[in-house]
């Protein structure tokens, strides 16, 4: 950031007076831009014992295999934007959906909330961003080329609660420490 | 939104190709301005058969109740801002915690997380935005003086879940229709 969106003027990197955290603060109007971090939401789309993935068409990890999810909007909720996604990506319909799993990324600023669903009819066809999907059972999941971390611990967790025959909601953090992945439960 | 943050031209309103929303695009450099949804993250300080409420000492809604809980920052996971919150508004320390609710606010484009946790010592006292607090058993809780409905959803469920002797992760969404609320749960 360079110029206030407010004004057009140069902005500094400072901490305004009575904070602690450096901000972006326009040298003429004195507005302070905040950043925060953003919620990428989700589905687990589910049709008799399998699960929807999509492989991504779009970059990052194009060609990897993942859970139709993409940035949270503005004046949505959380689930109508995994419905959202789930039918931008995967033109997919889902019923029943309860939330499976919250992950904080830190080191890239995102939340990741992933919902579980009926897909409806078991019926999906690729969007814009998915070259092609798939149903997978648990055998079949490409777990060497799932796209992001988040995505190999949500179906991780889902795989462990369906064989324990019930689903509960998961919260953790999934952290990147000198190149490794470090995931956290809570 | 007036001016490209990036290069200080002028932004028009305006829905991207390939895009269905409209953003606020810079005329010069076309970079895409998106606005997303912002986190709120916080906590329920419980100590013996009591929790920790703050009197708000900023707008909105000085004066009123609330539990300690703030927009999440970049770099950081969701419990370590609702510890930071809990330090910030109340100099509270909280162990154990753990997911307990999930509400989208679509009118305000927020959603809150909150954790219950254990209160260090029962201590507590008053930061920079907090004029008093207080620990309350269920029978005192200024149910017509907190500060937002996502706050008495919140302790509605927590009483209601303490009752049943069992805490679950609650998600649900609290939208605003002709000036009446309305709270739904999934």
């Amino acid at each position: 950031m360079k110029f206030c969106s407010q004004c057009g003027s140069i902005v500094s990197h400072t901490i305004p007076n009575g904070d602690n955290i450096p901000r972006y603060v326009c040298n003429q109007c004195e507005t302070i831009h905040y950043q925060n971090p953003k919620i990428i939401t989700g589905t687990i789309p589910e049709w008799n014992d399998k699960i929807l993935l999509c492989k991504r068409a779009i970059e990052p990890r194009h060609g990897l295999w993942t859970l139709p999810a993409g940035f949270m909007e503005n004046s949505e909720t959380t689930i109508e934007g995994a419905l959202r996604e789930s039918m931008e990506e995967a033109h997919a319909q889902l019923n029943n959906l309860s939330l499976f799993c919250v992950f904080s990324i830190p080191h890239i600023s995102q939340v990741y909330m992933i919902y579980r669903g009926e897909l409806i009819d078991g019926k999906a066809r690729p969007g814009s961003e998915t070259l092609s999907l798939d149903l997978f059972s648990e055998a079949d999941i490409p777990w060497d080329e799932l796209a992001f971390p988040v995505i190999n611990e949500t179906l991780k967790l889902y795989f462990k609660d369906k064989a324990a025959g019930r689903f509960l909601t998961h919260s953790g953090d999934i952290i990147r420490s000198n190149d490794q992945i470090i995931v956290s439960h809570y």
